[in-house]
């Protein structure tokens, strides 16, 4: 409400411009300045600045379409250079660390990953083992990055990156945004795995056109991250939901969070495992190939996921029931579920949920970035100041 | 992300600057110049000449405060004219319908309601009752409203009043909005009597300085309004959530909504009768006097509506574990709660959510507007449009 209302200044323009072009360039890919000036709602002599300026700083180049639609001279494409403004995303999972450099436009430019075990999973051996890895793909790949941003399972306080639990990881008060920043010497970002993976859904997955959606993952644990009215939904602090928690069965299980019956006591990886009668640390790979065999029986999924895909409705009947999303992303294990049980968790949350209803049908699907969700999340993060100033 | 980014324009600005400045006089109040100077960030000539204009249009005086600190000439203070702007708000009750005449500043000009039976519960009664009522209030006040508010215990469409469901009114897709605004000829919006509650704690109760805040509040069914980063969180379509329908008791009685075990069965107004040994159609009065009188006996209160508080902090603790608000309002019905009850619910809370006890302990606290939460919500749905065109 204390919004400046004074007229906009030129400079302040131009630099407002130039962000706003850049943005739409990154996140949609390359297009026309014609398309740009009328997405934009800019005049084309002031696009054609902003172009020109971006081209003179090395940002943009200008090309020929390589396919070219009807006669007459093609009408260049304004396209960012990747390597013109570089980032730097950390995924750090429970069993795995995976770094990328990524470039303008979303372009992984180069990745690196190793595994966790209880001794490596310290907080400053993966500090260290990140700022090693950082430096050889540097190297490797002769770029700097500007910025970082990292994906944590664990509760972040988003200004600075402060991780005050991440129970899977074992860490709590981590100060991991200053740590990461003193050793990198770049601005770092930290934010929650859900919070990343509903981004990287929003901006370069099925997520793309809906304003209102809901990304769920399970790993060990089960988080959500929400995008409303095309923006994350963050609560006090910067703090996110943590939609693993939320109760659905009062006389169910302990949970390491204080209370009990939480949603990720049901349906995480140990409540998937158990369902299928593996044991609660069957590898990743091993429950995988089980849940795609499982698959192919005709029945034979649903028989045996019914009490599973119940809890998962019951939880999904609650998040749509609250926040009235267009749809809802499956991401990570949840992606490997039969198709059929999917299929049928959602045909009952649509039956079950007034808000879904009403809404004309919440949508169901499972993501199409797989386990890359939260990576492509931390670069997404990390370019939000980087665009802006470039 | 296509926000137009080229220059203001001086008309742009000036209007700009208008509707922020008397909105924040009508949300805050009147103060001086230098006040409004400060807090909007503009200069002492651009106030000299909004409050000028405004002055000249009679929408706002100016006047030497009543109290004088200090020595010297007191400043100015810039005042809203109520009557420079009215808007009508209703709140659609299960037993009553309330409405008002609402000036700027959100002063209640004149007021009037009336009880509903199931045979004046037709939408097209209420509809033809509201009009006349409207009628009487504008000639007994002499003024008229600009545009019309109305709250409604329903899954409601935002952007066009449309009614899908209230069930507690037995009403089912009912054009409320287009047949009022045919009806009364004003611009009329409709919203949920939760969403509606959130705004008025929000920008006239004990939510007044919190960005993340949930209103949760028992009428005969349960609702709750979320704001988020200072703005009412709606879904797709502008549904809003329905937080009486967040699923904690797997085994628990049939919701009309097509679930079961919905918190609303476990802590709406005919739940709280039956832990208090009251058949479950209990007249409001007698409920909120047994509620009174329960609370003078040191520990009764606790030990009769342990169980009902238990399902109460089940509910609170998805809630705020899946949005992270700083501060939980309990209005309506849920404000007659024993204080000690409250209070035992809210350290409970704070104790088995992660998210709270991350983000430094929600508070949890009962709403100071009562009964007319809803009505001075609907106020202010209605006031938006208008103070933006004034
Ligand atoms: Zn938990
Ligand atoms: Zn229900």
């Amino acid at each position: 409400m204390t919004q400046p209302g004074s007229g906009t200044r030129p400079d302040d323009a131009r630099r407002h411009n130039r962000a706003v072009l850049l943005r739409r360039l990154h996140v949609e890919g390359p297009c026309t300045r014609a398309t740009l000036a009328g997405e934009l709602g800019l005049n084309r002599s002031t696009i054609k600045a902003v172009v020109d300026g971006l081209a003179e700083a090395g940002v943009v180049t200008e090309a020929v379409p390589a396919q070219r639609s009807g006669a007459g001279r093609p009408s260049l494409l304004v396209l960012p250079d990747p390597q013109a403004a570089v980032v730097l995303a950390v995924d750090i999972r429970v069993e795995q660390v995976a770094l990328a450099m990524v470039g303008i436009g979303g372009q992984i430019l180069g990745r690196h990953s190793w595994n966790l075990h209880r001794t490596t999973r310290l907080p400053g051996e993966v500090i260290t083992h990140l700022a090693e890895s950082a430096a050889l793909l540097r190297d490797e790949l002769g770029v700097a990055e500007q910025a970082v941003g990292v994906s944590v399972p664990g509760v972040v306080r988003r200004s600075d990156g402060f991780v005050h639990e991440a129970p899977n990881l074992g860490w709590r008060d981590v100060e991991l945004g200053a740590r990461l920043a003193a050793v990198l010497a770049r601005p770092v970002q930290v934010a929650n795995d859900a919070e990343a993976g509903a981004l990287a859904e929003h901006l370069r997955g099925i997520g793309r056109d809906v304003a209102d959606m809901v990304y769920l993952s399970a790993d060990v644990g089960v988080g959500g991250g929400v995008v409303s009215g095309g923006q994350p939904l963050r609560g006090t602090g910067g703090y996110v939901g943590e939609l693993g928690h939320l109760m659905v069965r009062p006389d169910g299980r302990e949970c390491f969070c204080g209370s009990h019956g939480c949603w990720e006591t049901e349906v995480g990886e140990p409540a998937l495992c158990r369902a299928l009668g593996l044991p609660e640390d069957t590898p990743r790979g091993v429950l995988v190939a089980e849940l795609r065999d499982l698959a192919v029986v005709q029945g034979r999924a649903d028989r045996l996921l019914e009490g599973y895909a119940g809890w998962m409705t019951a939880g999904l009947v609650t998040v749509v029931n609250m926040l009235a999303p267009e749809l809802v992303v499956l991401g990570d294990l949840f992606g490997a579920l039969p198709p059929s049980v999917v299929e049928r968790i959602g045909s009952e949350l649509r039956r079950r949920s007034l808000v879904s209803r009403a809404a004309g049908g919440t949508r169901l699907a499972v993501s199409p970035l797989g386990r890359d969700g939260a990576l492509v999340g931390a670069a997404e993060i990390a370019f939000e100041p980087v665009l802006a100033a470039v």
